[in-house]
This record gives structure tokens, sequence and C-alpha cells, in this order.
């Protein structure tokens, strides 16, 4: 098994690259950080290059027959973006996805704007638990590969396909039999009294600024959340979790 | 009005103590972030002791009778903890609650050992929006006052009462006629086939560890989040926002 102890080895250099998004596009990759990152990505089939992992934990990265660099704290910290180096970092392919890949499916999630990178993590994660068959990215959202996103999720990153969209017309092409309901403060209808159909596409703003006029015009049905009385909102992640939840669960 | 732009006033340097711990404790006083932090705490009646506030921007807090001082965008910048200097920064004073302030209420949060300062506040957020009547801070939880729960709670810090409990047995004494909810990820019960009692109490433990077996001992009913195969747990935020609305507004 290889060894490399060097903050100037090349591949250290390589891999610290893509922690940036520049480097992440071009080279099509990205950095796993931590067991959990890494063994979640393997199951679901993530296509992993290499695994820097620190020398006396090698035994529990023995599930991965590819590539495995045997390194120490100083290259794991430099290669990495969290304060605490992990014992490990595994640099990966970005799977993509188009909205045609799944305009067949009963549950699409539809996030517009969306620049915060723990929200959008956190968001996947609870797309994940609640059954959502793919998610599209609209807009100017934050870059789901950037790493703090993949750790926001948990692992659940992969368990869902993600596609982004800068078209409209892509979504009207794919998504116009559907039900398509907009995330409304000030809508009519609370979550109580919303009506699921078969196939349907629910669709969230940012925390700031909400859905955009094109998407609330796209949209043939809308729900709000309920509240008590001087509350204006919800934390964005929040807000998807309990409609999430109350439309595809409850 | 009084006006101070040097960095070395002693009242700036005085304020800018209270982004520590260890000052707000000393001195029972906490900082308050932007417009929107500032006037939801003086709507709710937060004692506000003064406001530094950017000379050109003084008319927005005309609602304020107190001590406005004009400022810059230097000292503005010292006072605060956020990366781009806001255009107010208040000192108020902090506000102490009791768990037998509202041990008769009929929704009562439980949280212990949440240490995540983001989580803490978006969950108070999530209390005042689903009209829980008071939070318990049980074991080791973040600093309310930090300035980063501050920000998390958007303002909803003030709106419902909050105690700092470190014996259990003080929560035994005031809550022992409630029904009292241990949220946990393998309860036998799903939200769906939850029935609230008129007093409840809604346990919830850190996102790593869960409830603590005291907790979970003291309870005498649980309840789980359904969730799709794969996926362990959501994030606590989200968890927090899913269980309150579907026990207490659904």
């Amino acid at each position: 098994m290889e060894e490399i102890t060097s903050l100037h080895n090349s591949l250290v250099k390589e891999t610290s690259k893509l922690q940036q998004k520049k480097y992440r596009d071009l080279q099509d990759k990205f950095l796993l950080e931590g067991y959990k990152s890494i063994y979640e990505a393997f199951n679901a089939g993530i296509e992993i290059e290499y695994i820097f992992v620190e020398k006396e934990k090698q035994e529990k990265y023995s599930f991965f027959a590819g590539n495995i660099i045997l390194t120490n704290e100083g290259v794991l910290k430099k290669i990495s973006t969290t304060e605490s180096a992990p014992e490990a970092v595994g640099v990966a392919r970005q799977k993509h996805f188009s909205a045609s890949d799944f305009c067949g499916a009963g549950k699409v999630v539809l996030l517009e704007n969306i620049k915060d990178l723990g929200n959008l993590g956190t968001i996947l994660r609870t797309c994940a638990a609640f059954g959502v068959d793919g998610v599209l990215l609209y807009g100017e959202c934050a870059d789901l590969y950037n790493p703090k996103c993949v750790r926001s999720s948990v692992g659940n990153l992969w368990k869902i396909p993600v596609a982004e969209v800068k078209n409209l017309d892509i979504i009207k092409n794919n998504f116009s039999d559907y039900q398509r309901v907009a995330t409304l403060p000030l809508a009519d209808n609370g979550l109580k009294n919303f009506t699921p159909k078969d196939k349907i596409l629910i669709m969230f703003g940012s925390e700031a600024d909400g859905l955009t006029p094109e998407l609330v015009e796209f949209s043939n049905a809308s729900v709000k959340i309920e509240m008590h009385g001087g509350v204006e909102s919800l934390n964005l992640s929040v807000a998807c979790g309990v409609v999430l939840y109350s439309v595809l669960q409850a």
C-alpha cells in the first residue's frame, strides 16, 4: 500500500485544490471527508478514485478495494476543509442528472436560489428521509459538491438524483402534468387542508426572498405552514422538513 | 444626541466585551445586532440600555426613546460579531426564567445538551411559530445569549420564556402531571399515531447522542418520525420542526 506523508507531494496538492469550486468543476471530482461520507458514498455506488487514510485507521476502510493511500494528520489537515483533520479523505467523481431522469417519478422537490450550503445539505438529507424521488436546483443555488454541503447532508447526498436546471422551459416540459405546489407564507391553504396528488412537484424559494414570480405563475397549487401570530417565518430547512413530512409522510 | 466614533472610547470597549460569555454573565447583558433584533426585542419588552446606530440610519430607530449613540462603520464592526458590520448594535438586559414560571402551561419543550448555537436559535424560532409556552434548557446547552444564537432565532428569542435547569428534580417537581414525551429514533409509535394530551412536555436530546437515559426513564410516552429506509436521522432543528408541527399544530 502506498504511503504519502509529504505536504509537497503532487497528489496531495492536486487533492487540496478540490476545496475550490473551480477545480471541482474542471476535474468533475469532489472531496469526501471522514468515514461516514466515504462509507455512504461507496454504498451508494459513487465512483471513488482514491482515499487518503490515517495509517492507524486503515482496517476500517477494508471495504474499499480501490486505491488506499496511507498518510498522516498533517496531510489530512491540508486536503480537508474541517477545523480538525478527519481520519480519511476520499476523492470521488461527481454524478450528474438532468430533469428528464426523474420526470416520471411521483415526488419531486424544486429548490430555487438556495445559496446557504448548510441549508442545501440539510434539505437533501430531509428529502432522502421522506422519500423524495428527485431534486431540481433552479436558479443560483450553492454548489452541491462544496464540502460543507456534502457534510451537512450527512451521507445522504447520493441517495437521490439532483439535477441543476438553469432554464424554466426544461421544467415546464418535464413537469407540466404534475401538481405544482408553491410554498408561500401567504397562501390561502394551510398544510392541514392540503391534498397531495400522485405526481407532485413541491417548490421552495430562498429564505430571504421566497419563490420568484415566474415559479409562482408556473404553480397550480399553493400551501403555507400554519403559524402562531407574530412569527413571520421559519428557517428554510425547518420549513422544508415540516412541508415534506406533512405532504409526503403524514 | 451623543456621537462616538473612536474605537478607543470606553463604552465601545465595554460593549465589545459582551461578545464573550464571561462578560455577558458578569454584566447580565447581551448584544442585539441589526435592526430586526433590536426592533423585535424592543417590542417584546426587553430592556434595552443603549443603541449604537450608523449616523445615516438614525431615523429608523426613532421608535426607541432611550439612549441612541450615533457612530460609524468602524465602531459597529468592532462591537459586532457578524462578518460585515450591522447598521446598529444594541445592548440589552438578559431575562431569566425558572421552570416554575410556566409549569402550569400546556405546551412545554425540553432541550437537553444542545451545544450548536445555530440549532438552539433555530429551535427557539420554531417553538415561537408553533405556540410553545416555555422552553427548558437542561444539561450542557449552548449560551442562549451568544450573538449567533440571538441571530439564528431571528427576533424570536424573546417571544417565549426559556429557563436553564441543571437539576432533574426541578423538572420532576414541576412537570410530573404532564404527558412527558421522549423523541427517540427507535420509538414504537410514529407521529401519525401519536395523541397529545392537554399538558405536554416534549423532550429532545442532542443530535449526536439523543436523550440521556435519565430523561428517557422520566418520560411516560415516546414518539419517532417515520422515515424511509437507509436514512438514520434528521438534522435536529428539522426534527424539532416536524415533531412540534405534527403534535401542536396539525
